[in-house]
């Protein structure tokens, strides 16, 4: 990217197509090692995907699921409840999709849990996404793990999945100790991240958008990103991820536009009264526009899930990173004209992510176990 | 109510009007009974409401809340933040409304909160909701105290403000057992109820609607009831406590309308083999329109929060009870041709609700502390 971009500059010549398979390669074979360790010889684990609605995309997306997890070996099992199972006989009639998701939460031999929203919408698919154990919630949606990614609470104890307390940890500061290193306090595993941020963050580091060079935790510095969305399912949580790594986000929503940005470690007077882990700061933007916003972006990542939304092309700065997290294309066909790099989908990396999380879950369980718990 | 009305029978004279204030008085009794017990002797709860938001509407229900609380003798405290405190200086500038509900939470001295609701609007105030710590959750809105209204779970253990496991429990069955009186296991103590649902139900006790012949977990038997809003705030929560109670419940909202029922106690081969308190079920009544629901309803409840919506009198049922919650008036002028009771406002029950959590989970807290935990 070119630091004196604007986005009056003249296009460059067509930027790269860079899909999420390419990304994707490294966490594969990552997760083949993984998988053939001794733990799982024999012994796959078990992901179960509850489908409750009948539309296509998420049938489409739940096929997707299976067949990505067969190919690295974990056992998927599609359960249909509710409108899904229309017009079908048998088990499962009238079990709502909150109890397939208890039993699941309940029965040993499920290691993790998936569920195909849109459900009911809004409200209602919140409350479920809290309602699966956060020992089995590869998708990272519990409010236990959102609390977590707000709060930039990166390590928790493996026995209760909730943050490790103060007292018993080996640092007087352990909260912002902690945070700015990749390991946590010993005994500690990560907190689950939600699968579509952490995929989105992935594809960032493997473009080279988040700097390496840079300590762990600051990654993103001087990167300004503008995330279009503001859900507590992709956008939300993806403009703290990236705001604690250092970036600084413009978070636009159909109603509002709202900066996300690292707390100063030492600079406020709140940093160091608050009993509470550093984590970003939000600042509204009332008079700011998307047009601004996407003049001054290193990097613009869409996802808005209606068909008819474009991302106008004309406003972007040249040479800048667009990436396109939603079903419909939000980007106009003619993206690559101002942008250096486009990805087109991340859905891939999100399947990794849940994967990996998958695993990780799998450890955790091991540990409850081994504890009597 | 008479058995034989229906929407065409000509309206019988003007309903009468009733009050949420009449409703009050045996609860202001019980409360300033309570608020005079030792307990409180010279050191009377404190609650804390969190006003973040510039909505005139928001500050003239604290307002509200406040004289409420006065009024018992509650020592309530506003505490301004964000664009709250537009144009103030001082202590409080900068802190974000999580941040206020975690302070609370940790401080000793605070016994409830309340979060003066919306603030951001849906999704990021429902994870807000669940910030709240249960211990302090004055208006019952976290994750857990929905969890078990869901699940008909009304004794929890109120050293983890959890339902009590099975196992501990002196029944074999306790789940179904304890919902159907009104007293749990030993050593148990309620689960918290969200104040506008539980108003709600207190109103329609008061009128009647409830059935004190019947068993309780049973009272409101017979009556069908049109609750128009299904948010995860009021509308759900009181159709499934109605559905609970025994009602037909005939949940309508802007794209569906759904019927909330008690699920059968030992019909269905699902209740036999699940695992899970017995609990209301739900079934989508895609071809039922809303002047179909108000033509069977003997009681009508609107919440909706939109000035220009107005439940049509001509389609009510001759004699029905409407109860208008919304801070709109949800139901015509002429409402009274046909109701054969109306109550145009549940304020005031919800904040002796609110007032009831309190004084429940000041007692949770001393069992909390006694314990040492």
């Amino acid at each position: 990217m070119s630091s004196s971009a604007s986005a009056s500059a003249p296009a460059q010549g067509q930027g790269i197509l860079v899909t999420a398979g390419k990304v994707h390669t490294p966490f594969k074979t990552e997760l083949l090692n993984e998988m053939s360790s001794p733990r799982f010889s024999g012994k796959p684990p078990h992901l179960v995907g509850i489908l409750a609605t009948k539309k296509e995309d998420a049938r489409t997306y739940a096929e997707f699921t299976k067949k990505a997890c067969e190919t690295i070996g974990i056992n998927f099992e599609l359960r249909l409840v509710g409108e899904a199972r229309e017009g079908m006989d048998g088990e499962g009639v009238g079990i709502d999709v909150e109890e397939a998701i208890l039993e699941a939460n309940d029965d040993s031999d499920v290691h993790g849990i998936m569920v195909y929203y849109p459900i009911y919408g809004g409200r209602q698919d919140q409350y479920l996404q809290s309602v699966v154990s956060p020992q089995k919630d590869v998708e990272g949606l519990n409010h236990q793990f959102l609390f977590n990614l707000y709060h930039n609470i990166r390590f928790i104890s493996p026995l209760t999945l909730r943050p490790i307390p103060a007292s018993t940890s080996s640092s007087s500061t352990p909260a912002s100790k902690s945070t700015q290193t990749d390991q946590g306090p010993e005994g500690s595993v990560k907190s689950v991240l939600p699968c579509t941020p952490l995929a989105i963050v992935k594809v960032l580091e493997h473009l080279g958008v988040y700097n390496k060079m840079l300590e762990y935790g600051d990654r993103a510095r001087g990167k300004v990103i503008t995330v279009i969305n503001r859900s507590e399912v992709v956008g939300r949580p993806l403009a703290a991820l990236l705001a604690n790594d250092g970036a600084r986000v413009i978070s636009v929503d159909i109603d509002s536009i709202v900066e996300f940005s690292k707390r100063p470690s030492n600079s406020s007077s709140q940093s160091q009264t608050s009993k509470f882990n550093p984590h970003h700061i939000t600042t509204p933007l009332p008079d700011f526009t998307l047009a601004q916003a996407l003049s001054i972006s290193d990097v613009v990542i869409s996802a808005v899930p209606v068909q008819s939304y474009k991302v106008p092309t004309r406003d972007l700065k040249d040479g800048c990173v667009c990436v396109n997290v939603a079903g419909e294309k939000n980007f106009e066909a003619d993206v690559r004209e101002r942008a250096s790099i486009y990805v087109p989908s991340v859905g891939m990396m999100t399947i990794a992510m849940l994967q990996r999380n998958l695993l990780r879950l799998c450890g955790y369980q091991d540990k409850i176990k081994e504890a009597g718990l």
